[in-house]
């Protein structure tokens, strides 16, 4: 039999495990044929941006992580309960969440040209590049999840101890602030990037394709680089660290709440009693190992199809790790045990984990449903489309409305099933359960930006059109997969808040040692409840209102390149003369002051507005969410922080699938009207005005799917990690 | 000094004043002279729609009323805690409610061609008879609110007595069936009314005014009549039942709540005990008077200033009432006394009540800052639309969100400030107060829809311009006083569904005999609140589908009419063939074809299509609404219930605030563009592409402020009542 401290020590090393597959794969990307010197100037350029990006917002987050560790050091050392440690677990946590960030966001910029020249040849290649690249971005930030908190566990345990349920308790509080340390950073990252993403692409096709009229990716745009680099900033690092939150989050909402049985007699068999405590982190560790072999079967050869070998990969991953749960809590829980007040079982818990999978899963096909090409809602907004802007956006609102009633209808039964089977412990763990497989699905959802970038890449090379054909194949095969991994982020980050909510007030109550009671009906939880909710709405309206502002000065500068570089005014001037003809037709002139203004875009100006954008816009919102659970914990104490994290978490979620699906469903309505639909024996195709509704439709949704919507994800989960970091100082 | 009985009865007599007063404004409004036959024909069709529409409203209606008293009566006879007498309760609210309806739109469909008819000499005649047809509405609402109300309340305390708290308790389960009527009726009237003038108004707009080019109010567009009725059942009927239901609710949850105090033997003195719970009724009477008195001010001389008379007319109410409030309290309560567990004094109870006033009005003044014309949200609009409709939208949306903070900060104070000063009787009196100036208050609301229908006659009589401009102008002033009371409107729901929760827990608590805590850390609550705050998004998404099936029946019927009416379609042709020209310039034969068009369109197949599409739509979420609360209360017990209420009461205030002022916002920034406004140096006015946008945007925002956002009011103070109801019961 392993003994606790072996068990202990062997967790990190799977997080050692982890990052060593990172490094493998990340090399076999780099040997690849990166293609012709002008991809591989393409290339250059987006991965400079990219950098110089990451390299603006961490200078920023190293000044708030600063002071917050200083903050926290102090206050840790000047109150009983807490203790100054936490301030490492917080720069430490800040630390690994921004090296995940930063090597999924190297080897994405590194695959997607890759992508693009092994696509120039066929499509098996194609995806096994796309796919390594994605690996390296999952296995990198399960990696550093679990040997990031694995370590400091190992750590602080052996120096406190965890003998007695006291010890554990200081480990656990300390620990917390790693999470905390991931939540901030990923709360920036999102809504930088987010930020980011948005204002470059908004900013490129209202200029670029509506006034100038050039195709989307076309190198004549000056935006077109920094919309390519917040395809990466924003949906592989920004996504990166939203996943590294949720997945540490749960991880340690579950293992404090795991602390309350240690006293249970049952318990005290299975490795000191820590078994549930060390429950999450064993799940964790041994999904990396499935996910590492899940990725092995993501092969395809040509004329196969892609969506089957991710859907062997995903599935089969997730299958095998739930065959391991089941012997994994056979091994480390007793078969039955009680805390007192009601009795716990194994087969409890693993139904609890059980409920959590199905949970997200079935999320994920609501979201399917409402989001997917060739669904009835799409269907319903493209219908709509025919009688203009107003009934597109209308129709969308509806969507977006009318999809959060299903999720959430699966979300309370999850909790009251999971709760019913092993109280607030099955909630936590459900939402581990939920997230033990992040490492294959996030190396999927990363896939679909790389495929994206690739396509780009094709594009700004004018490489032959097979080639885009090949990576938009690719592109969209990942969509499926990627609306399950919506379902999965927004229902694991509903279920971690709630999990973290519930550890902070268990955590309240054992440095306090009262019990707290948050009543709805007491007037005081009752108005942070409705503070609470409208916080949600305050922060999508911060986040929206910056991708306007940050859209415009991008307009404003790719207007004044076309207005002042002589050569690019001149090559659009030879297209609006020439539209509508094969390039072949154009005069000689036109075609020579064509060629002449390749590369005369001043793309690097673009890139840098969209930084200074992002990054000045993120830090509003960023210290809202991180002031306002602060301020309510200190002056209303902890009924009216209790009632904050309700109102947030509620409305939180709400608004997160409202905004995501309303935005995804716009997007597929306008794909569809560009492949060409049906409607009323009316044929819709690109450029007919039902179209142009469309793309109004699938412009406002941008911003809601790919800023606000995925913040509040991160949002509610931040507010219950920083209530929970608070908790014994209140 | 008078006798408590001598008080009671005392009540409805003033309710009866009030509907003196409204039967001779309206006989003085019935005796104005309507104008021309032609006036008189199309305000007769008018007339017919809208009493076809509360026709068959009423009859679908009526079955749901009995069905409801019949449950009610028999699960009251078969428990001990309730009563069957409840049931009468319920119809008389209901019949009270509906009478309202009937009452207001009555004498609105009078006064608009009266308006128009007066407006023809001047201004202050035009606003004289606009206003009073408001005020019979006004004093319609609150003269059957008290006597329903105070009737009851006189009946069955005299049958069951007064004198003990459980008699109380009786007859207050009793009185609380009137609300429950009163809401169910504002919850079809405030859905049905709102299908109706959107799928009237948005397809009139799209077929007639953008594809056929007809202006608005044309008397060739088929629609144009249902547009008009749809005025009345929305803004005058349906807000009527609106606010009826909000007065009556937050009465009855007052009076529950001052039961409670009964036992103090410092109460005794007062009324036998029952002080507090006459309070909010004499509130609501003496309110009638000063509304009557308030009213008599709103005169203005050709070349006054309306909205100057306005503003005389309703502060000054709201002044004198709050003068007399001041005296009433000291008549009524004791200086100060206990219920146990705190200390409450007359001042603190007046400093509630002046809480209540402070925050509907703060709201009121977020309100039109965020949705007037030329504040800067709305400027952050118009200057967003230069470049599309997607800007536009996404700048709409982003001032939607961002404007639900300062009044949920100002709620959340308000809760607190008048719980700090009289425990949860002072949030309960606090709703009492923003509403006991509801007579005027809502005689200025009917104001504007009667001067906006006055507007429509005269287009549609083809008076000379002059006209319409008068009426343009009385329209104009009346949305500063419309915006505030919006404010007063959300804030008092939300007060009141807060009062009615308290009110549901004391009843539930009282009943049973047990502490009912409603813990938001339990899974159980936490499920329902979660399901609670999905109900309002569940419910726009309906109540938005619902107008987009409605308008597209519309848009087919006008499409249709255009074109197998010949007349029509030459009449259209003519136009067509002469844009630009005045009429006097076209050719005789083209004259000939328009005149011959006159009366040709079939309004009358237009307003049915109305009529049946919002009778079908409203049932849906009507039966949602009602059943919901009863199948939690019955399934999940008193807790699920409460964290459901809480659920629907944080996000329903969002959701309305976020959809009510994003839609005035759109609305206001197309209007600034229509009346011409220069952004950047260049001028936008109407036609031009910015203004193309801005009709996008209003489109868009029709059905969210006028349909699903004014319904969330009353979908959260229904629910309220409706757990209210069965407190006993579960």
């Amino acid at each position: 039999m392993m003994t606790t401290q072996s068990l202990i020590l062997c967790v990190p090393a799977f997080g050692v495990l982890g990052l060593i597959y990172t490094f493998f794969k990340s090399s076999w990307v780099a040997k690849q044929d990166p293609g012709t010197e002008k991809m591989q100037g393409i290339a250059k350029s987006i991965q400079q941006g990219a950098m110089a990006f990451l390299h603006a917002e961490y200078k920023i987050l190293s000044i708030f992580v600063i002071s917050v560790a200083v903050l926290l050091a102090v206050s840790g050392a000047n109150n009983e309960a807490s203790h100054p440690l936490v301030a490492v677990s917080f720069v430490v946590g800040a630390l690994c969440s921004g090296l995940a960030g930063f090597i999924g966001m190297k080897v994405a910029t590194k695959a997607n040209v890759r992508t693009t020249n092994a696509a120039r040849d066929g499509l098996g290649k194609a995806l096994e590049i796309a796919f390594s690249g994605g690996s390296v971005m999952g296995l990198g930030v399960v990696g550093l999840g679990v040997l990031g908190l694995g370590g400091l566990f190992a750590i602080f345990s052996s120096v406190f101890g965890i003998d007695t349920v006291e010890n554990v308790t200081l480990v656990m509080t300390i620990v917390t602030g790693f999470s905390f340390g991931a939540s901030s950073i990923a709360l920036f990252a999102r809504v930088g990037g987010g930020i980011y993403t948005k204002a470059a692409d908004v900013g490129a096709d209202l200029v670029g394709k509506v006034e100038a009229g050039i195709p989307e990716d076309h190198p004549l745009n000056p935006a077109t680089i920094a919309d390519n680099v917040g395809d990466n900033v924003g949906d592989v690092a920004g996504m990166g660290a939203d996943l590294f939150e949720s997945y540490v989050g749960s991880i340690i909402g579950t293992m404090v709440l795991g602390a309350v049985f240690m006293t249970a007699p049952e318990m005290s068999e299975n490795f000191n009693g820590l078994g549930a405590v060390l429950l999450p982190l064993v799940l964790a560790a041994v999904g990396i190992v499935t996910s590492i072999i899940g990725g092995m079967f993501v092969k395809v050869k040509d004329g196969g199809n892609p969506q089957t070998a991710l859907n062997i990969g995903e599935f089969g991953s997730a299958l095998i790790l739930l065959v391991l749960t089941w012997f994994i809590i056979g091994w480390m829980l007793p078969a039955e045990w009680s805390d007192g007040a009601r009795t716990y079982t194994a087969s409890g818990v693993f139904i609890a984990i059980l409920i959590g999978l199905a949970a997200g899963l079935g999320i994920g096909k609501v979201t399917e449903h409402y989001t997917g090409t060739h669904t009835k809602p799409v269907m319903g907004i493209v219908r709509q489309s025919v009688t203009g802007s107003a009934t597109n956006i209308i129709a969308g609102l509806g969507v977006g409305m009318m999809s959060t009633a299903i999720p959430i209808v699966i979300l309370a039964a999850g909790i009251l099933g999971a709760h019913h089977f092993a109280g607030l412990y099955g909630i936590a763990i459900a939402a581990v359960g939920m997230l033990s497989n992040t490492g294959i699905q996030l190396a999927v959802d990363a896939y679909g930006p790389i495929s994206d970038n690739a396509g780009g890449i094709a594009e700004m090379s004018e490489l032959p059109k097979e080639v885009r054909q090949r990576t938009d194949k690719l592109d969209a095969v990942g969509n499926t997969t990627a609306a399950i991994g919506k379902g999965f982020a927004i229902g694991s980050a509903a279920l971690t808040a709630l999990a973290l909510f519930a550890a902070f007030k268990t955590s309240y109550e054992q440095t306090h040692g009262t019990t707290l009671s948050i009543e709805i009906t007491d007037p005081r939880v009752m108005a942070a409840l409705l503070f609470g909710g409208m916080m949600p709405f305050l922060f999508s309206a911060l986040s929206m209102g910056a991708v306007g502002r940050a859209a415009m000065s991008m307009i404003e500068e790719v207007r004044r390149q076309f207005h002042e570089i002589p050569a690019l005014r001149k090559a659009l001037d030879a297209m609006t003369r020439n539209e509508g003809k094969e390039q072949s037709e154009w005069s000689d002139q036109d075609r020579a002051d064509f060629e002449a203004a390749e590369g005369k875009a001043e793309y690097s100006k673009c890139v840098e507005i969209s930084t200074k954008a992002a990054i000045r816009e993120m830090v509003k919102p960023g210290l809202l969410a991180v002031a306002t659970p602060v301020a309510f914990g200190f002056i209303g104490g902890g009924q009216m922080l209790g009632g904050l994290l309700a109102g947030v978490t509620v409305c939180g979620v709400l608004m997160a699938l409202f905004q995501s699906n309303a935005g995804g469903a716009w997007d597929n309505a306008k794909k569809m009207m560009e492949e060409g639909i049906e409607v009323n024996g009316e044929k819709l195709v690109k450029g007919s005005a039902a179209h142009k509704a469309g793309v109004v439709g699938d412009t406002v949704g941008d911003p809601l799917k790919d800023t606000s919507g995925p913040s509040l994800n991160i949002l509610l989960k931040l507010m219950s990690v920083v209530a929970l970091v608070i908790a014994p100082l209140i």
